[in-house]
């Protein structure tokens, strides 16, 4: 079932690898039928250059797991929770990706401090909380999800505009509308982070340095690529 | 119409990708025919492994689409006002390569630390000004030229003795007399970036650290590859 | 003898040049076969691209050669000192991958910043004290074997549960299972390096930055992968 | 003539290449004949990938060409002067590549921080002053080799235990016995002075920090390698 998504899902996972998104396993894509409200997913711990679209898993968003032999990504719950609340999004990354994970482990977001960020995202990349130990002991996965939807609820952030989030402490989960989209947003995010990052770096040297966007340069760059009367790209 | 330049600004192009300058879409390189004061330049948005050069879009310096089915770059104003002003150049690149837009983010001028950056650019690389709203919201594209130029102007630096600037918050736009040398002189920004960025860090940490390039051994530099008895290269 | 632990170890060894770990010889990677306590290393100073499979040297655990033309690694004694200490390893890698190599020649334990961390090791990365004068002038690479093994003792580490230590001004030393984990483990080691310095010098400028793993879930991700219940991967 | 070096010079700069320690033509090897004093080296400003063994130049000890259509890298008498003082040497490597010049664009010495470092040499790397005005404005590529060899005899350094240094705003030069083992030291230099830049940033922030190697563990280091009872490799 589902042989089209399946394959999708599988070459988007390979496209992580590609991307230099992930080293050995650490790295999940996963994408939801509308039409049957089925999550396809990699399957957990396996290597990418032996895994096959055929391994990949498929629960319903009850967690259960619909087909496949092999156990699902230990992260399923939490692209559940992600597919529950967000409806727009089609397609769920989530890596270890270097630069995006330093910003997490640091517990920042990563500020809005040019074009390129704004092409991607309309705001700051929000550093959701770190869990408690209640979440961290009873359900770590689900709560890893519910603090996620909790962060853009509480900061009024349509999900549509900001295609990421990093949780303190562990790393990014990136989606987009299909796994290509999410994938390609998943390197999007690490360049930016890695941008970011190198702009904190000279401004700490440069007496004359002047960092963050203004307001309608981010609105201008955002609206120009996604926005109603967007022209960039082909129609 | 111009099948060779096409060809030329295609392989340019894709170029830019084997150099490492741009992921996913995120450059373009444009080359001005001047018998005919027509310019070709990549279409908007196209990935470049699937891109042709038949793509390449051709437009006349009032920006209207004289030639191809795309729509070419959303940044083909921004060329236009450099072709201009700036009579000396041939083609022009703008990428998002990561070191040159992190000091674009960071608002500074790239300083001449050595012999390196001598050897591309008798002057620091300079940041221009961000754009006022007004400049956003009104021929956004257009302006970003109408800035560098100004920039250039203000300064008095001569474009063809510095192949490259930076916009404050966006990222660097590079010329060269043609795509060939454009596309090199973009690589060779983002090394001096690079390498400016690492001055400046190790010159936080030693205490008998001196940066910044003498003016005698810049010039040295610069004219023994680009002046009138330069002495590098074959004849 | 040996010839399919020494396929085994061939093989690593090759894999740390296809991870980017080492440039020129600088790695080797060992294995123990514990029916016969005799140790599979790599020969000194040979070129990854000329090695083969047969030129392993086999050695036992009092560091005579028993097998081979050619000198087994200088470090075989560092090898040789782990293993009579920590039985629970098979095999041992030794890198100068630059950001552990740093982390080393820092002299400070990599902390654990984050869940990346937490599925390698359940504690700090420990950076062993520098080597005596005495210590060092004679039987250096006994020496540098038993300063691990006194610092784990120390801190009353499980080397099971920290499959790797730095060596002050040196570089790390990695170990696992078999050959194939104990180099994945080296690729670990040097991914949580490298984000352990961006987090750092993310939190330099930060001021809201909050960095350092609480223990819970230091263990829940450890546990989750490495403890009796894990749910990582497939059975 | 000198056909069989002329290979070897040739396939020295395809290394630098391969290494990533060029981009464009930012590089050059040669090497000396002992029996006739005759240099082969590099052809100025000549692409790597449109190169032949038969383009490089042959020139003597007073930089007159002797053989060779092409102009010799410009860099040819800084070559000159380094092999007349020099004796020991068979091979010179010129390069930017980015950490050793940034090393030198910051004017500091590459500390010995650990034993990577002290596999490769056995003190600090030089960085050798900058050139005045007039040093600069007559015989500038002259008066590069004299300030080199000026800086070893001020500080007593012997070059065969020392095979590299910086030159002030400039960059690295390497030399070794032969062209296969210049550029490897043109590689070891560049990944100890990115080592040493992140040991030194890793030193910003942790307060236990503690670095500068031991002259005891240097003198080990260096002899175990390059000494006379030396037992690194093969015999």
């Amino acid at each position: 079932m589902l042989d089209e998504l399946k394959e999708k899902v599988f070459k988007a996972n390979l496209q992580l690898v590609k991307y230099g998104l992930v080293v050995l396993t650490w790295g999940n894509v996963s994408a939801i039928d509308k039409k049957t409200n089925l999550i396809v997913i990699k399957p957990s711990g396996v290597a990418y250059d032996i895994m096959k679209a055929s391994d990949m898993v498929v629960v319903d968003l009850q967690g259960n797991r619909v087909e496949g032999e092999l156990n699902p990504s230990s992260d399923t719950p939490t692209h559940i929770e992600l597919y529950k609340a967000f409806e727009g999004i089609g397609s769920i990354v989530h890596t270890h990706s270097s630069w995006a994970c330093s910003w997490a482990q640091a517990g920042c977001d990563i500020p809005a401090y040019g074009t390129t960020h704004a092409d991607f995202a309309n705001c700051d990349i929000p550093c959701a909380r770190g869990l408690t130990k209640d979440e961290v002991n009873s359900e770590y996965e689900v709560n890893t999800g519910k603090v996620i939807v909790e962060e853009f609820s509480r900061r009024s952030i349509n999900p549509e505009e900001c295609p990421a989030v990093l949780i303190h402490r562990h790393g990014p989960f990136v989606w987009g509308t299909d796994p290509v989209k999410a994938v390609e947003n998943a390197l999007v995010l690490e360049e930016i982070a890695k941008m970011a990052s190198r702009t904190q770096q000279l401004a700490q040297y440069g007496k004359s340095s002047d960092i963050g966007i203004e307001q309608y340069l981010l609105d201008k760059h955002y609206q120009r690529k996604h926005g109603k009367n967007a022209y960039y790209g082909q129609k």
